[in-house]
């Protein structure tokens, strides 16, 4: 309980203490939700990792000699990270073949690991399991991902490099989003991701992106949609480009990028075209940059909260224990 | 419910829809803590504005006929702003005749304006009354404030102005403080606070504030110590100043200016020789420009919401009703 805590974590909870004193954890009276938990021996509070709904809940039931239903949580009971991995692969084959939760249209191909508590973006804590991408929303598992704001400074004020998705993806076809997005997968750390997705979404170079990519913190939000539950945190990266580099697409998942003046893009963002689950990423650097200020956003106390959602709440086996 | 939100916050509750879904609302399940509020009529929910310790509300049962405990809630009944400010006068000259609370020490003698809901920073909102600075903490009543961050570009990278505390004040006396803060007070807006508290207090011209100040967002926290609750939140501004400019007091509230590297800066906050409620600004000032970040702080997710707390969530009749 605490001691693996930064001293900066220490302080943040020092004067949150009021907060820590009384912070509930939602999901133990959410209604209808349930939580997937990792035993972890007797003594040890469970690993709280997923939240499910009733439908994720019953169709897990083929496969309930691994799954023991007690207090509300669902325990995923095999031992090592092998078995659980290859019991959620066996889940979704048979999912996908049904044709359930879009699985045929959504799968990626991609690993996705998951650890427990705060340790899922350590390189050196082995994953509990890991399963494709795909499938993290189905569960509630917690997602981590890597955004990149492209920006150019201009005599006449700063413009923003936005990307259109292409028409053909399933997830948000069309739809405006930041200059490089993407999430942390299997053997990806932060920076790898940053340098993997820049150059394959919008061809930046390398060289020029180590030595100009700036970490400007992170958001974290909890968004549901038809296809699940998005509790999700996004590495914030600004990147100021100059006013004659071009951004350019190499994998076919953009349509085109399109650069615009902050009003443009404040305009983007509240029309609704902008994809959902990417929009605190712009939201934040329009208010870390002054765009979004209290003169022009009187609730911007109200704003902020909503950009940094304390998801560790729901993942908690007991009250604010971090 | 939502009619007077902004698009911006309507689309920053919808990427949060799960989270709203179930948002809790603590207060209501907090041991040994009485709401304070104000009712509204009949059909429409109370006010709520503050939160009591037991203590607190044992020293209030003089003034009975003014309060009525109900529901956990402690209803403030007096129907004009006038009324309510005139109690609450003779409530704190009261107990600071008596030495209570450390009134006889902490008293400001500065009006602090208290406003419904999410109205509290605008200036269109007639309060709901009007009371001693000093006493927010006592009711728990929320605060507003103002922090300015500022600093200096050296070529052998950034550098902090802070502020060192005169050893006589009653709070954090002889502790490192953000190179200028100050509360909200009556008729003062967020600009006008800021531009008087940086020429008091660091002798700024105001000239070279109001082309150079930048709002860079606000940060949100919830601190309990033997001067009671303090649920506040500081409006953020960055200050680049030139290398030969030179912060000096002029409200003797003030020791002297540090000039301190960023390095430096980190080691003093991580000291506990920072005054803990200022902290949120300087550690969102690092994370902001890159200083603290994913690679030095693995934790960066979780002490991102403890800079942005969802306080809202402490001061409302009904579940995630803003």
């Amino acid at each position: 309980m605490g001691r693996n805590n930064s001293k900066i974590i220490e302080l943040a909870k020092g004067f949150n203490n009021f907060y820590f004193k009384h912070l509930q954890t939602p999901p133990a009276t959410t209604p209808g939700y349930t939580r997937l938990t990792i035993p972890q021996g007797n003594s040890t509070p469970h690993v709280v990792i997923g939240l499910l709904t009733p439908q994720i809940l019953e169709n897990l039931s083929p496969w309930q000699p691994h799954f023991i239903l007690r207090n509300k949580n669902l325990e995923f009971t095999p031992k090592n990270p092998e078995k659980r991995t290859e019991i959620f692969h066996e889940i979704l084959l048979d999912w996908k073949e049904k044709g359930l939760f879009h699985l045929d249209k959504t799968w990626r191909g991609e690993n996705f690991e998951i650890k427990p508590g705060s340790h899922y973006t350590s390189d050196s804590t082995p994953p509990l399991f890991t399963l494709d991408r795909s499938a993290t929303p189905l569960f509630g598992l917690r997602q981590f991902g890597v955004h990149v704001n492209g920006f150019v400074r201009k005599p006449s004020g700063l413009s923003l490099w936005l990307q259109k998705r292409s028409g053909n993806r399933e997830m948000w076809p069309g739809f405006f989003d930041n200059l490089v997005g993407g999430g942390l997968s299997t053997k990806n750390t932060i920076i790898t991701t940053a340098t993997k997705e820049s150059s394959e979404e919008a061809s930046i170079p390398s060289d020029y992106l180590m030595e100009n990519l700036k970490p400007a913190g992170a958001v974290s939000f909890f968004y549901e949609s038809n296809y699940g539950l998005f509790p999700n945190t996004e590495f914030v990266f600004d990147l100021e480009l100059s006013e004659d580099f071009e951004p350019s697409n190499n994998d076919g998942e953009v349509e085109g990028f399109v650069l615009v003046t902050v009003e443009e893009a404040m305009e983007i963002v509240k029309s609704s075209k902008f994809k959902t689950t990417s929009c605190p990423v712009i939201l934040d650097f329009l208010v870390r940059h002054g765009f979004i200020n209290s003169f022009n956003e009187p609730q911007l106390p109200q704003l902020l909260p909503l950009l940094h959602m304390p998801l560790d709440m729901f993942y908690t086996s007991n009250h604010g224990n971090y």
